[in-house]
């Protein structure tokens, strides 16, 4: 458990600092002999990308990856692929104060006390950058699972207190793509949107929920008791930065539910008429759509003043600057997608290996 | 990936049904020379029992564990401590009914499904009973871990809608565990009691919230960038049978906050002015109390007549019957604590081991 | 890697002294809806057994299995199969002496190096009393890969210098399982029974070699490239008790070879003219018979005087006494064969899993 | 068990074919705040490449490493640790036969039957070029563990029938380090390569063996029973190209001893007078010199034609042409210190774990 690695048959190995040379990652267990669609990988990394709209950073990395390995003639062979994504944007030259300054709620204070030395420059490897690499990953995984008509859409569905309460239907991805913010609602996206707008002007940021939900799962994905799909799903999920909570089908609101509510009815056709369980029951997926919902914290950078300490613990006074994001989940969902996909497509493999 | 064990440097791996003729586990990885104080382990194991008071299930079962191997001379070796405890209740008279039909909101279908066959006596390997061989365990690393300081207390802080919002304090605990819900106010005990015994009455289940605050933890702790300390943490609460969602630090309350409001300040002692990390930061422990929420639904087996379906897909009436929670917060205290503790025992040895 | 697991899909978990009330051990992953049969289960168990022969230790240990769960209707079920075998001959009177002197070369010193602690009655955890545990799960794994006409035979081929150099069919099994020394020779069994009772006389003992034949294998098993099929049988082998060199195929006789002599020539069906590359070629298994040999020491235990020391470091005489084995491999033979199963099966469903 | 990943607390994971455009890794877990010496590294991948002497393959590769992240300020940081190595004999011209007919003892056949697809240039992910990567990650270790003051020697000690039969000791490194054989003998050093040019004039290759000795270990290194250090150091040798088989201590040639003879007996310092156990005790170090041999097959290459068959079961004829080894094991020298490197490493850093 060195930790930078994630999964069991299909498993994502990262590497890399926001201002070294480059980022990367390898991901064994890939089936052999799929076609890659190298466009529709650039296309997530894109929907993450810093500068993609006015309401994220404005940061200028083109996230273009290398392939290094497995991958033959266009096609997976097997072996693990190997990639690397560089690091453009590694001006360095600002870091000085950070050096000696711990920003409140980044990982500086935690990473200089864990390890003795880091690498300050842009959070080092704490940075939300090493998401660039599950993305990567994520849209292979993707690719494989939509051939077996799996498919996975993640959405905002909260910024600050603004909250869209519709019922998914994966048409409306057309519509959470279509905007800015990535919330299945045109009226919220602009609400939402200037919401951001507001907060960035007083150099603040705000939290955010999204929302995922997969459809096509077979029944019987998921091993109890510790590695029930949704543990491994929250896991997952946790793991991406500013992540503060992971909630599936009802969720905490289930605190607050009768059985006689929540219970799911069957139907004559094995599906169920309400879906509280969020497609998991036992840990194991029912055939429902699998639904959960993440928890994103309000950026820790702020473009103000902010008091700290230093490595001395001397109390001092840091200014943020700098490109930061004022509010996370635009960016955050293809990052959600890309590690439910690494989930399922384990779990499915895993499956196969178990069946008679 | 199996899906019954849990850990890495200390290894938890169970096995049994809730009918068969016992449940146990393995402990890997427990230190040498402890001296296991069997007392402590039996009340733990006792805050779970059933028939322990009157809002539980009264169901009869002694919970009494039987240690074959790993300890000797009352000492641990080092060496894989292997127990069982005995499956006392296993009327299997009266399952002829469950046999044939899927109770809904459970684990009959998926596991049918995912297997094929299986004991449909009690959920079998489903059942929540498997969950006191985690509470064994994890009574063995709380005594490691008050050794070094650590101490977790998980207490109730939700029943259906009444919530209690006071600020804990480690004495709050006397009176958690003096009544029979878990939670830390005399008052609520009696609302929240008075709620279960009405739901109870009904033949239905409300659901619960359980919050855990670990205080004394080192700096350090956590394996960035998958095996974070909260992701972890976040695993082990969701593997707990009928956990909906996990939380930390501020949670799902982020959402709506801004940075400015939710960013915890230094003071000159390295500690924080507030705690909405929950006392870990890019996943690693910052030395502040680690403080999360375990989102329980309400229990599926209700003493009322369900429409469901039969193997053959046909619909059914189930009339729940037996001895089942009508609420499982009370019950589940210990079951959060013995899984936190396994997870900062692990983590605790691995930073020894990275340690210069 | 707390290290009493063994396996990826398919894993085996051990516990257990060879003077505590029990050992076991936990087999997770065995795929569901397999009827067991059990008498085969016993008759594996019983060719480890003590007191099988004359030339093996004379100990009584009836060795039967108690399964507590996992298999339902005398079906698995697709859970973890739980299991123990108690301890009957646990006469801990006479071991004052060993309590304090370590016995040359056994676990003793080191055990008591690395814990600081030892349940020193007959070895303890270092027993072989242990390797019980595998035979069980063993022979479980090769009643599945019986199913898929995998068929595993280990038999021995040397003891001390006397060595059987002949061409293995798999009708020369009832042959090595007709005579107490398990080797496929009717004359070398009689000798080399012959040099066993010489050498135990003596109150020595003879090391000796096993040789393992797997057929049925398909194509395709093995994950390159570390855990390559020869890789992880040669693991499995060498945490046998008393086990040191493992080789495959030609094996060391390789060194000594030419590359024209060694390449194995295809034949037009797919098979190769020679084997020895014994059924592996990078790592992956070719369809030929997967042929393997294990070395194993001669017992340490001697029923002479020796010198060593105790744990104050001081010179001390030691007189081995009880009953031992003389020579380990006729007992070895099935704890082999049962390791061997765990990895085959393994790596079978890990193909599965990764077939398109 | 995707394959390309070996160890636990310390963590090697590789990518890359021969004739891809580059092979790399990731290294996690190796603690924060060394210096590492670069130079050191080349050294060690000086000592693998190609065209280093006359009895080698003369295919040139400068082998250069390129670090991309996990050093900062010429110190680790406690995060991965990225490298890549470019390709650059990317000569493919030429493989329009390979595509079709499979080498004889090569992974051609069972990657073709495994994966329905592959890399059939230079070997692709079989080809012993990966092991370059396994350099650079040992080569970090060794230098972390010649600070604790441990050493790793390997050294050629047979090829052919030619065998090195002396006594070890440290000083020989530098005899065996000054000839292109890297055997511990000036005389044999010249038999020895007379043979392997003699060899390569026929368009032949002969087998060998190297033994590699580690000093300065504590007691205690080791987990068992699966996970026994000898096992682990098996496990990591065998997953090396070319190798059939590995023993320790006295290895293969205890089948013919008697207990009396093999036992190492104690010295009142807690050393032993022999090492017939290698260093290793019940899977446990116990402070004396380790002690293992690996045995290398010939070159599956030959510079001869060579009946085989292709991708449809034809037989065709093959000419082996190119720059291949006569002999491997004097470049296997340096992987064989790379694997146990990373072995050591990681037991040690797991007894740091465990200690009280």
């Amino acid at each position: 458990m060195a930790g930078s690695s994630f999964g069991t048959l299909v498993r994502l190995t990262t590497f890399g600092e926001s201002h070294g040379k480059a980022i990367g990652g390898i991901i064994e267990g890939i089936p052999a002999g799929f076609s890659l669609d190298y466009n529709q990988i650039q296309h997530d990394l894109d929907r993450r990308k810093p500068g993609q709209s006015a309401i994220v950073t404005q940061r200028k990395e083109s996230d273009k990856v290398q392939f290094l390995s497995g991958i033959f003639d266009g096609k997976t062979t097997g072996t693990p692929i190997g990639f690397t994504i560089e690091n453009e944007d590694q001006k360095s030259a600002d870091y000085t104060e950070l050096q000696k300054a711990f920003r409140p709620s980044h990982a500086d204070f935690t990473y200089q006390q864990k390890y003795g030395i880091r690498d300050y420059r842009g959070g080092g490897r704490s940075s939300a950058r090493e998401t660039a690499c599950r993305v990567v990953a994520g849209a292979i995984a993707k690719q494989i699972l939509a051939q077996k008509n799996i498919r996975i859409d993640a959405f905002v569905y909260q910024v600050g207190s603004l909250k869209w309460t519709g019922e998914w239907k994966s048409e409306l991805k057309t519509i959470s793509e279509a905007n800015n913010v990535r919330v299945p609602s045109e009226e919220l996206a602009v609400e939402m949107e200037n919401l951001i707008r507001e907060i960035r002007k007083e150099g603040d940021t705000i939290g955010g929920g999204i929302r995922c939900v997969i459809t096509g799962v077979p029944t019987g994905l998921g091993e109890p008791v510790f590695d029930k799909l949704h543990t491994e799903l929250g896991k997952a999920m946790l793991s991406i930065n500013a992540v503060k909570g992971f909630d599936f089908g009802s969720g905490f609101d289930s605190i607050s539910m009768k059985g006689s509510e929540h219970n799911d009815l069957f139907t004559t056709d094995g599906t169920t008429k309400t879906n509280f369980s969020g497609g998991i029951q036992g840990g194991i997926s029912n055939g429902m759509p699998i639904d959960f919902r993440v928890a994103f914290k309000p950026v820790a950078t702020l473009i103000q003043e902010q008091d700290t300490i230093n490595e001395d613990f001397e109390a001092v006074k840091l200014m943020g600057k700098g490109r930061h994001d004022p509010c996370v989940v635009p960016r955050a969902v293809p990052i959600v997608e890309a590690m439910a996909a690494l989930v399922i497509l384990d779990y499915y493999l895993m499956q196969k290996a178990y069946k008679k």
